[in-house]
């Protein structure tokens, strides 16, 4: 099982239909785990896939309309009911506390721990989340209102050692040095251990990076560029393509353009319209221009390898 | 099929678990369909049970605790996008339309149909919606914060013709009259035919009571007293009696106890606390007092014959 996993919890459009949910998303990168949009019913997905709603500590809500986010105060009153106590941090734009704080006001309640909420913007790419191995940027989506998509990306990791180089004389002292890139001088500033010599170049950052609703945007060309995993609402078809611009949505055909363009690895399509009971319709147009593309479908894991 | 019918859709306390959701059901009587609660993914549970969200036109809410009615924006939502424009009429506590319209204003949406909204009072039973068959009636709850009860309750109704006793020389205009308990008189103001000789006695009419979160209230018992069919909540067992208290919650012996004090035909118990997975130690403890006890379980139908 890799340290780098994705679980669809929902990948419905505005209705959900034929046992589809709205929008979540579980993302689990190293000893994280963020969640993605809670769309109604959330938690009982969570719950359904054996994913702990206490080890989340991380929730990022693309945008307000309904289907993004109605799971989410269910979730928090089910984390306070089941004693959670650690701070939660919720990346949101604004308008969250207020619809949040008049829940907890008629219900007279407050929870037993900590949100603390980061506001997002659309006005360009932003870095939301940062920690040693990972950042997590925001970046505007063109919707009716306000959304911003998210991109989890690891950051370059060191070098590893060549241990069909390494001899026993080297000092293990030099070892972290080497794999840093540095070289070992002696005292006469010689260079005495080269770190190319003796390490293999890093392996590759992974990245994933989550388009929600929104209307196919160059802008994001530049910032999804090259990741492994891309998921890109594809709420419509191309025959609906009329349809999809009134909306502010995509067809799949044009996800398939963005995955094309962005080159990156594998394209993952969702937000469906209530209209398609059979997705491989979706699924084939989407194909025949990026064929590396795959139903978001509930349960569905996608993992980027080590 | 009985044309009074209550399907449960949700019988789980705040947490939601073993696959129970949040308090909602669905009631049809006659030609109506009301909606009594609404918890988290009831849109969800009325489609998988075949009901259609479109012929509901009026809503209970009980009061503002979240389990009670984080399933309702979702369901207007998807009510909106599937093209209602019937009127939807809203019984709730004051504070739901704060909320309702901090969704509306963030999402940038507006419904395509009018939500009418009524307030519930607590001061004490209020008749809230009256035709020609039925009336439904509100009556305050003992719990943390507002709350209401609802009772569902047929008119009188009308004797029906004894068809042993008719004659063929009786004329046809005379019947309605008969049936509504008058004698018809002659000129003379002589009884020619007198209404008791030629009907029978009216069927009784049906009553389900919903008593929702609540600690036991002898306020109730005239108002629910003789009714068909009782809901009432059970969230622990005796042995949690302390904590029922302190929650203002009831304990399944005392929904046993309610029902036998209020003389009702049958009772649903419901509003289960995750701790208990096997319900049926619930069950029994009810029926020791209340043999008449029944667990209200996801897709669970009750009805009251005609």
């Amino acid at each position: 099982m890799s340290d780098f996993r994705l679980t669809i919890l929902g990948s419905s459009g505005a209705l959900p239909a034929y046992g589809r949910f709205t929008s979540a998303q579980h993302l689990a990168i190293r000893h994280h785990q963020f969640l993605i949009d809670c769309g109604e019913g959330c938690q009982h997905q969570l719950r359904r896939y054996d994913l702990s709603p206490q080890k989340i500590n991380h929730i990022f809500i693309s945008h307000l309309h309904g289907d993004h986010y109605l799971g989410l105060t269910g979730l928090l009153f089910s984390m306070h009911l089941q004693r959670r106590e650690s701070d939660l941090h919720l990346y949101s734009f604004r308008g969250l506390e207020e619809i949040l704080l008049a829940q907890m006001k008629h219900a007279r309640s407050s929870l037993n721990f900590k949100v603390i909420l980061h506001p997002l913007s659309d006005a360009g790419p932003e870095l939301i989340f940062e920690d040693d191995h990972l950042t997590v940027q925001s970046f505007p989506m063109d919707h009716k209102i306000p959304t911003c998509g998210f991109l989890f990306r690891e950051k370059p990791r060191s070098r590893s050692l060549d241990k069909s180089k390494l001899t026993p004389g080297i000092p293990v002292e030099f070892m972290s040095k080497l794999r840093s890139g540095e070289d070992i001088m002696n005292d006469q500033n010689e260079v005495i251990y080269r770190s190319d010599d003796y390490t293999l170049p890093p392996r590759p950052s992974r990245a994933y990076a989550y388009c929600t609703d929104t209307q196919p945007s160059d802008g994001v060309l530049p910032i999804i560029s090259g990741v492994d995993l891309l998921h890109h609402e594809a709420t419509f078809m191309e025959e609906e393509k009329v349809k999809a611009r009134e909306t502010k949505h995509s067809t799949a055909a044009e996800a398939a353009k963005v995955a094309l363009q962005a080159q990156v690895r594998k394209l993952i399509i969702g937000h469906f319209s209530a209209r398609y009971k059979d997705l491989n319709v979706m699924l084939n147009e989407a194909r025949n221009l990026f064929p590396e593309t795959y139903l978001a479908q509930e349960g569905e894991i996608f993992e980027i390898a080590d």
